[in-house]
C-alpha cells in the first residue's frame, strides 16, 4: 500500500548542478542526491518530483517535493531518516503524509524567490549568497522601473528562449518589492508562476537601471515588446533562493503558515 | 626606502588549515595564501606578521597584519592589487601606511572574537558561520555563569595545555555578552588578549551549563581551579571570528573606528 509524501527542503546551492538531475559529468544535483537517499533507505530505487526546477548554483529555502512509498516510516521518522543521511548542505525543513493526489509542481498556485544584492565592499559571509555588487545603485529608480512589472504580462521579454516553445508566457507578479537591509538589496518576488531564467533577468534589468544605464520606461518598453531577444541581462544565480512554494489551503496549511511567517528573516544581513 | 603597510582582511577560514603557515600536506592557510600575493606583485619573497593565529575553520572580519615593501605602490593600489589577485573568500577592507615602528602583533592592545551559535532547526546557509546547536539552551543561566568570567583572572583552565610554558595565563575579559538574534545566539568577547583555544573551551563550558549540564557555580570552581585538565569542551571552530583587533589611537583611528561601528551587524541573523 504506496502513501504520499511531501517534503520542504532547503538547501545552499552553490556546489550543485542544479535541482534537476543531469549527466553525471555535469555535476551533482539536489534531486539526485535526494533521491539516491531515499532509494537507499527503501532499498529501492524511488524518483521524487519537484514543484519546479532550480538552476545550478541556485539555493533554496522552501523547495518542495513529493514521493511515493510504500516502506513504512512515519512523517517523522522519514524526515530525521533522511537528514541523517543527507550531506548537511541539504536540509528537509518538513515531510507530511499527503493525499495521493497531491502534486508538487501541479499544485502548486505560486512561489517567493528572492535576490540579494551585496552593496559596496564585497563581503566574504556573502559570496556564495548574494551578488556582490561593484556598483551602487539607486534604490528609487529600480523602485519606479519595478512597478511595471507586477500584475498579470506577458514576460517574453524576460524568459529564457528555450521556452519559446510554451503556449504563452503570460504570467502574474503579485508582489515585486526592493527592501533595504544592512549592506543589502534584497528583491522580494511572489507570483503564479516564473519561467526559466525570468526572476534573474528582471533582477540584471533592475540592476542596469539602478546604475543609471536604463532608463523605468525603458523597462516597460522592453516588457511591452514581448520580444525573446530584447533583454541581454541576467543576474548571477547564487544571489537567488527559492524560497516558498505555495499550494491551496489544506489540512497541513498551519505548517506552510509557520514556513511563511519565518521567510522575511531566513537569511543573513551582513554590513557592507 | 622601506615603507610598512597595516592591512584589515577578512577571510571566510572554513576551508583554510588557519591563518598560520603549516606544512604544504596540512593544507592551504591565510597567511601564506597572502604572502604568495604580495610577493608575486612585487616578484620577490615578502613575509607578513599577522596580529596572532587564527585556528582552522575560524573566520576573521577584522584580522590585522603588517608588511614591508620597497615596491613603489600606495596604499590603495595595494588593496585594489592584494584583492584582485587573492581567492574570493579572503578580503583586504583597508591598507594603510604606517610609521616603521607600528607591530601587528605587539602593539595589540586588545581583540573582539564573536562566536555564532544556529539554535533549533539546522539551517544551510550559516553551516560553514555557526555551530549547529542540536540542543536548546538555557541562555540566563548562561549570563550567570558568564559573569564570573569577566575581569582579570588566571584563565589556566581555559586554556590549551600546549601553553604550560606561558609565563601567565592571567588575562582580562572586559566583555563577555550574550546576543538573542532571531534563531541564533552571538556570544562576543573583548578582553586584552585571549590564549589558544580560551574563546572555544570558555563558548563550550557555557554551552554545557546552557544544556544544564553544568551549574554556573561549577564554572566558577573551573576557573579558580587554574587547572589545564579540568575543561574538557571546545567549541566548534566554524563558529568563531576574529572580528576586530585594537590598536592605541593614531592618525588612523577614525578608520579603526568606522570598523568598529560594523562590527555589530556584520554577520547573517538566520532564522531557525
Amino acid at each position: 500500500m504506496k502513501q504520499r509524501f511531501k517534503a520542504v527542503v532547503s538547501y545552499d546551492g552553490f556546489d550543485y548542478a542544479g535541482w534537476q538531475i543531469q549527466p553525471a559529468d555535469r555535476g551533482a544535483t539536489i534531486q539526485q542526491t535526494i533521491q539516491d537517499v531515499i532509494s537507499a533507505i527503501c532499498q529501492t530505487p524511488i524518483s521524487i518530483t519537484g514543484s519546479g526546477r532550480t538552476d545550478a548554483q541556485v539555493h533554496a529555502w522552501g523547495q518542495v517535493f513529493h514521493f511515493d512509498v510504500d516502506f513504512s516510516l512515519s512523517a517523522f521518522q522519514w524526515k530525521r531518516a533522511m537528514n541523517g543521511h543527507l550531506p548537511k548542505d541539504i536540509h528537509i525543513r518538513s515531510v507530511e503524509a499527503v493525499d495521493p493526489h497531491f502534486h508538487a509542481r501541479f499544485d502548486a498556485i505560486g512561489k517567493r524567490y528572492d535576490y540579494r544584492i551585496q552593496l559596496g565592499e564585497a563581503n566574504v559571509f556573502t559570496l556564495r549568497y548574494a551578488f556582490q555588487s561593484p556598483w551602487s545603485l539607486d534604490v528609487l529608480t529600480m523602485r519606479e522601473a519595478a512597478a511595471c512589472l507586477v500584475g498579470e504580462h506577458d514576460f517574453s521579454s524576460f524568459c529564457a528562449n528555450t521556452h519559446a516553445e510554451l503556449p504563452d508566457q503570460v504570467r502574474t507578479i503579485t508582489r515585486l518589492e526592493l527592501v533595504e537591509e544592512p549592506g543589502q538589496l534584497r528583491l522580494i518576488y511572489e507570483g503564479n508562476g516564473f519561467m526559466r531564467y525570468m526572476v534573474r533577468m528582471i533582477t540584471g534589468t533592475l540592476i542596469e537601471v539602478g546604475r543609471g544605464r536604463l532608463a523605468p520606461a525603458e523597462v516597460s518598453r522592453m516588457l511591452e515588446a514581448r520580444d525573446k531577444q530584447i533583454c541581454h541581462f541576467n543576474a548571477k544565480p547564487q544571489g537567488l533562493t527559492l524560497m516558498e512554494v505555495y499550494y491551496p489551503p489544506q489540512p497541513e496549511a498551519g505548517l506552510k503558515d509557520s514556513l511563511k511567517e519565518n521567510a522575511d528573516s531566513v537569511f543573513p544581513e551582513i554590513l557592507t
